[in-house]
């Protein structure tokens, strides 16, 4: 893999990490340029479905990187979200949609930000601006990614510029947005076969702030209730990560996908930022957060503020 | 000012700075939306140069942002170089060609960094992308800030896109770009109403790693000899700023604008980076570094690495 230039989303890659790390590599490749799409832990159900779909095969899994390799970053900026040697790597460019903290270089880099909903919409723009044509498989990650991150548009993160995207990948996808829609995010709800240690894990991000650290992993569901039922082992794993880790607040949130609100599990030291962030009181380390479906645009910066 | 979107480059404006904001304020106006330049800093005689050929004021000078105040940044992200308060101003967008460093959000922002020589190098890139015309005024204020940057492109932090955009842009502004841009660098390096405090801040930039404070300054000149007839002067005023500020070394580079050399004035407790990072030694706190004039692309990147 030697002075291949690597592209990756974070870790616990999502769809949109997957998906636009792929989008990338097909992008620079028709741009004349070299690049490997990599990935940095296990493909979920819902990216399982696309990648079903379009019948194409995962980007290999890297656990770490040399010093002085050259990395495209997708979809995140964090250091803790990255992968093990992300501070010794040649950082050539960022393409992203989060908040940018824990991040920095030695050198000058190609950074490309907008607060959009998904990186996805991102990527599709540099198509449109560099004129280069969106093939069906590109439409149909990009699609994927776009439909994940909003759930379906519903999500309060979504933007109009992310609605523009879908619509104009539509066609060329070849695909009812609608249905496939469900049916990928549906996938994704799966739970069954997961350990509790590996639900948690499924979409887990650690952020720090003043030397704070604090996670908050999300799962999709079309029934909170069914995820309920493993609530007494979830907190008991919950409470190793926090020891294990030194976190001092962990957030698991249950986001019912169908009606668009969120149960949490909140534990830690630093539980107290619950009520001061969204105004309820924690009722057996758990609260139900009505309308709220999106980490980045209502659990983070609250936790973040408060914290 | 209050409501209004500010645009700002960073605190010791210098040509670029000055005319990048000039120029995003006026791509904004074109796009149909209002912000406004404004200035950290004093006018350097060199920008002065450009704004007098142009017959146009200079920004407004602010000394502090409101929380919440909007805000886009130019030519720099580190909070060290922005305005007091921007740990609590909304970064709506930054426009930069610095490593990211000491820089964070709690929401998503837009953030467009090119690795280039030049902040206006990026912003002439919008104007064509966006499809918007260039007229005199901006063709002027981005080759000033380029010619500046770049020392008539003769910096190596000189790229391609540099060169193609001064290139472009110099029929529209309609200038003879050696006499006008030796004229305005050389009207930059008049030092002589400069009181030694003033000459050391003409263009200081404060940096932080890992909790290590240090500067460096730069002053341009076509005679090195001449700004070290105040070399104990200088010294002292350099020791003095870094009891003050704290600071753990204090470099003051005077470059030679017309050979492409700089001698340094060292201070401070760290100042076995220099031997470390450039090979050498220290001779009365000074060294002649052949073929260094560039603080982001030379110095910067060494002494980061070895402090």
């Amino acid at each position: 893999m030697e002075n291949e230039v690597l592209i990756f989303g974070h870790k616990n890659p999502d769809t949109d990490s997957i998906c636009s790390s792929m989008v990338h590599e097909i992008l620079d490749r028709k741009n004349g340029w070299k690049t490997k799409a990599v990935r940095l832990g296990n493909i979920n159900k819902e990216t399982q479905y696309v990648l079903n779909y379009l019948g194409i095969e995962a980007p290999e899994l890297i656990e770490r990187v040399e010093e002085g390799q050259s990395v495209l970053l997708v979809d995140h900026n964090e250091f803790k979200q990255s992968v093990e040697g992300i501070e010794k790597a040649k950082i050539v460019s960022v393409t992203d949609h989060h908040k940018i903290a824990n991040f920095e270089t030695s050198e000058p880099l190609y950074y490309l930000a907008k607060p959009y909903g998904c990186t996805a919409t991102i990527l599709y723009e540099q198509f449109k601006n560099l004129g280069v044509e969106i093939e069906k498989t590109e439409a149909v990650l990009m699609a994927s990614a776009i439909i994940s991150d909003t759930l379906l548009l519903k999500s309060p993160t979504t933007t109009q510029y992310d609605r523009k995207a879908l619509e104009e990948l539509t066609p060329i996808a070849d695909i009812n947005i609608q249905q496939y829609g469900l049916e990928m995010l549906k996938a994704g709800t799966d739970l069954d076969d997961f350990s509790v240690e590996e639900l948690i894990q499924i979409d887990a991000k650690e952020f720090e702030k003043n030397g704070v650290k604090f996670e908050i992993a999300q799962v999709n569901t079309v029934s909170i209730e069914d995820v309920l039922k493993r609530e007494a082992q979830l907190k008991e794993v919950i409470q190793k990560t926090i020891d294990e880790k030194g976190l001092s607040l962990y957030v698991l949130a249950i986001t019912d996908i169908l009606n668009s609100n969120s149960e949490i599990i909140a534990l830690g030291e630093k539980t107290g930022v619950i009520k001061v962030a969204f105004g309820k009181e924690l009722v057996d380390d758990k609260a139900f957060l009505e309308g709220v479906v999106s980490r980045k645009k209502q659990l983070l910066p609250e936790i973040d503020q408060n914290i």
